[in-house]
């Protein structure tokens, strides 16, 4: 099946390596704003009976929401035979319970709408916490690839005698598979939430690793208090200025610039959100889902 | 049935006014967004086997959608016996047809998309110019009001000596409509547009109304560069400044300011969108469909 690539205002770096690598066109678009804030939408290229793979990361999602289903919509309605969503970051995965009457499962809720207009996703690292697997709420194929061997190698091409710090028990799992594959200790920090912005962290007796350079390592850097916190207790603990290492760059308000303001050595993040941080180059794993993906939803 | 308010953010004081003519409470809400720009929805009364009145007026649509499809699921699953959204302005509406292809029929996917979640919709004149009806793209109980009896009644208790203008033949029905029961004379004038923002206007011979107030009536003030040059046609014939009304206040960008600018006596709207020129209150339409709409979604 022929292919062809779709992409989302911000996404066109992404979408360049992605064309490249499958050796497939991006389509041409006209994806703008009227003056009344109503999005106008128009795919000039023909996408009759073609696998339309569109390039939409959902940080910020509601902004965006709106245009990617009309986009998918008139793929469709053009006689595209299928569409996969790449959507490296993927939105409304953290609010997972009803931890209060009256609020609602929104993970749940997003992806019934995005399953109406993708026939598949494709996604890194998603935040699956209590939610198992995407398949628990999205009712059309997943992919679920993930960052920690790319983070891996980054880190043994680049840093000698690091020591991987994960910022809560959340992140264990990931944070050991990273330090294992790339051959170096870990350690992981104790994180109590109170409200969005506040938290507290214990950290364990560090002095044994005085002489390493720490990575803190997360899934999602968005307000970057749990990090600015460790880098705190990091220094006052007498060990090197750490490095910062995100999956995904959500980066709220003015978190990046506070993040280099609390003394780090550098941040360090995967493409899967634009930023100038990006360094980490995740798209070869996304090929093969897209190559493979063959399927007409009826 | 007993009927509880949940206003989006922006619409309080159109609930409260609809809450107080028809005596029923407004429900508190949590609508808010996390640092990461995701919406974060709760209720916090009771709101199982009541009818569920929501008010959110939808310019600038894509940043609303997604906090009135969450609160709107998390009341049916809290209960609520059904859904009715008031959207006096409602959006999407003017791209109703497919000029080129790979466009796409954006009114009808909108309103696919919002018949999901609303069991019921009213509005106030939306712009229907090739779709006929609003049944003929929204899938749930609709209602349509109008806005010219109550501008009619404001012409004749505010102004002396008025000639209504409308800016083009798409207004004409609309606009003889508001002078008739008004008992004024009107004059229509021809648009020819060219883009979004730019836009050509013929008049008529208006020496017979120099002694008179004009008063230019469109349905949607958006750019409002249509407004501006019917203004200055108006100006260079000698007629005095007009007062331009509309029904529906979307002031795109600078669009208020420059309208001042081009010379009017004053711009006054109806309160289907909040904004400082809001002087003609039609809640009162609203109230017998809300009082009557009685409809469970299957």
């Amino acid at each position: 099946m022929n292919t062809i690539i779709l992409s989302l205002p911000g996404n066109e770096e992404l979408s360049s390596i992605i064309a490249s690598k499958l050796d497939a066109p991006i389509g041409r678009t006209t994806i703008r704003r009227f003056p009344d804030g109503e999005s106008y939408i128009r795919i000039h290229d023909e996408v009759k009976g073609k696998k339309v793979v569109i390039v939409c990361t959902l940080h910020q999602p509601n902004e965006k929401l709106l245009s990617l289903y009309f986009l998918a919509r008139i793929a469709k309605e053009q006689g595209a035979k299928c569409t996969c969503l790449v959507a490296p970051y993927l939105a409304y995965m953290r609010q997972d319970k009803i931890f209060n009457k009256g609020e609602g499962l929104t993970s749940k809720y997003f992806s019934s709408l995005v399953s109406q207009f993708a026939d598949s996703i494709i996604t890194v690292d998603p935040h699956l916490h209590r939610i198992q697997k995407l398949d628990d709420i999205y009712t059309v194929q997943t992919e679920v690839v993930h960052a920690a061997n790319h983070i891996s190698s980054w880190i043994s091409g680049n840093i000698s005698n690091p020591v991987l710090v994960g910022p809560d028990s959340e992140s264990e799992q990931w944070v050991s598979e990273v330090a294992k594959n790339a051959g170096v200790p870990f350690m992981v920090l104790e994180k109590i939430r109170h409200g969005d912005r506040k938290v507290e962290v214990s950290v364990p007796d560090v002095t044994l690793f005085n002489d390493h350079t720490p990575l803190l390592i997360d899934d999602i850097i968005s307000t970057a208090r749990t990090m600015i916190q460790t880098v705190e207790h990091l220094k006052n603990a007498g060990m090197k200025p750490p490095v910062c290492i995100g999956v995904h760059a959500v980066f709220a308000d003015r978190a990046y610039q506070d993040l280099l303001d609390s003394g780090v050595e550098k941040v360090i993040t995967c493409n899967t959100i634009p930023h100038i941080t990006n360094a980490i180059d995740l798209s070869d794993l996304y090929l093969d889902f897209i190559r493979q993906f063959n399927f007409l939803k009826i």
